[in-house]
């Protein structure tokens, strides 16, 4: 397939937008700026093989997780997505249907969020299919939500439930696809296959004006929890009985390995996170508006050396940041 | 190897500036935006046994390239490169330090530039090593040089010298690495490996305020030139006689190669552009100063079907849009 030919393809995503002056089919995307926002970017790729087998996504959930990763990291940040531009490299046993495919996955997405494809580069691979999706958003000037801004005294909190997709990998990955799913199991594969990024909610953080660090979790609990414990330089302590183990999970896969793959199972993309004890209510309520689970966690006990523990039954163990590896 | 660790170690390359609000090591980078700037943005992927080989680029060159053929795609768009982001895939037999000497290599050039690291991403591949770079940079509102500029009456001018880029990839597959290289045929390899961005150039054309239309030659001068033809909608004729021919390439693989990696070599990243002919003495004569060497290869001849001739000996014939394809 000739790099020209899909150009011409997916014109159709890439809307007109007064913002966009140059969109897909010149070097450059040149996209417009205001002096009072900041430029939120980010990149994200997934492999086959690794990240995803032809057997585990759909071609069309292949594009739409591509870009569901992406837009998890700008909710992470309480920021907007705006526009994205991709990168495919594919091997010749990959067919131009099949990459149309992969785009109209992610077409779905943008549109649900109204953001706009402004750039696409195809090139060739000597094996199997990578995509690496750039998203740029915009926020209010020096507004981002950041994972060094845990302080002691903060409620952890995270949305939704967890380990839910790592139960829906474990179903594609141990059964033939032939075989009827019950409803349980659909929600954990749908989970899986097309995440919810937390856009939503990255805005209400953000709009609530309090201090709040925010991580998304794309590796597992234990892992992203870490990361704000090692960026803010604090303690944390979360309980065992609040963790918001997906039920699903727990009653296909039994209470251990449900509490398994909440901690360390990876590619929830809820959004963990921490604020002051006083904003918490008013923070929490403000989610339930919305239709958006907010569960408490945890605390942030001490600022010093980063650590992170999991009590259970009055007892602490430090958690070890395991979080699922591809491979 | 852990993806932090590597972040620990690509960190001094993302040096401190007040227009980095947050940079590599949270969801995504921040930074600022001004009201009287178009944001430019680019992706270029390059893939380990399509665009480069272990044998044809030492690892810091691979870093280098991969930033490279993005800045010069900024550089045809008359933008300032400002930011890059790296996504790294990367099958298990790539070690830790090699990836880092990528790293440098991308530095180096980044350093020239004054570009700054705001984010890196390292993945799992099952084979190879893709390399993705996304470049973030500035131009001042509504002054990007685009394809769709080029009118009847126009020259058509390029920068440089073509063919030397394809010459220097030959060497390299044609010979072992041991075997000592003239003067001549280093020359060549160089610019394979380290081809220049024509920012310098860009920004000139842009300040020049000239209606200008531009693109950089990444596959080959034929099939530039066609982009800007059909992308504006005229007729390009070009003079074989004043086509830049690189003199090293010539003198080492005949006239006849020359010619043809000079057309359709690629990878020159050179400036194929057209601007009025009133213009043209002006334009040149301030690239002269800068010592940039443009070259005056042709006209547009009128607006209407898309072609691109060839002119020789005052015979005309249509010119396939050939370009160099990685396998």
């Amino acid at each position: 397939m000739h790099e020209f030919d899909l150009i011409r393809q997916i014109e159709p995503f890439a809307a007109d937008h007064k913002d966009v002056k140059v969109g897909i089919g010149d070097d450059a995307a040149v996209t417009s700026s205001y002096a009072h926002k900041d430029v939120i970017s980010c990149v994200d790729t997934i492999c086959e093989g690794i990240h995803f087998k032809r057997s585990t996504l759909h071609l069309s959930d292949i594009g739409y997780k591509a870009l569901a990763v992406n837009l998890s990291d700008i909710a992470a940040m309480g920021g907007m997505p705006r526009y994205y531009i991709v990168s495919l490299a594919m091997s010749p046993d990959w067919q131009e249907e099949e990459i149309l495919e992969i785009y109209r996955g992610m077409n779905a997405l943008a549109q649900h969020y109204g953001i706009i494809l402004i750039g696409g580069d195809t090139v060739s691979s000597q094996n199997g299919l990578m995509v690496s999706v750039t998203v740029l958003g915009e926020i209010e000037k020096n507004r981002s939500l950041l994972r060094s801004s845990a302080r002691e005294g903060d409620i952890v909190f995270v949305s939704g439930t967890l380990g839910d997709s790592r139960g829906g990998l474990e179903l594609l990955l141990s059964r033939e696809s032939a075989v009827p799913r019950t409803e349980q199991e659909n929600a954990l594969v749908g989970i899986h296959q097309r995440p919810e990024p937390q856009i939503a909610l990255g805005q209400l953080l953000k709009e609530s004006g309090c201090r709040i660090a925010l991580n998304d979790i794309s590796d597992g609990l234990s892992s992203e929890t870490w990361e704000l414990a090692e960026a803010s330089n604090v303690c944390i302590c979360l309980e065992e009985e609040n963790i918001p183990v997906s039920e699903d999970a727990t009653n296909l896969f039994g209470k251990q390995k449900g509490y398994e793959y909440a901690l360390n199972g990876g590619e929830d993309f809820q959004l963990v996170g921490t604020v002051a004890k006083t904003h918490w209510p008013t923070i929490q309520s403000a989610a339930k508006e919305k239709g958006i689970r907010l569960s408490a966690i945890g605390s942030v006990e001490q600022e010093g050396s980063p650590q992170v523990l999991m009590q259970k039954n009055g007892e602490r163990t430090v958690i070890k940041r395991a979080g699922y590896r591809h491979q």
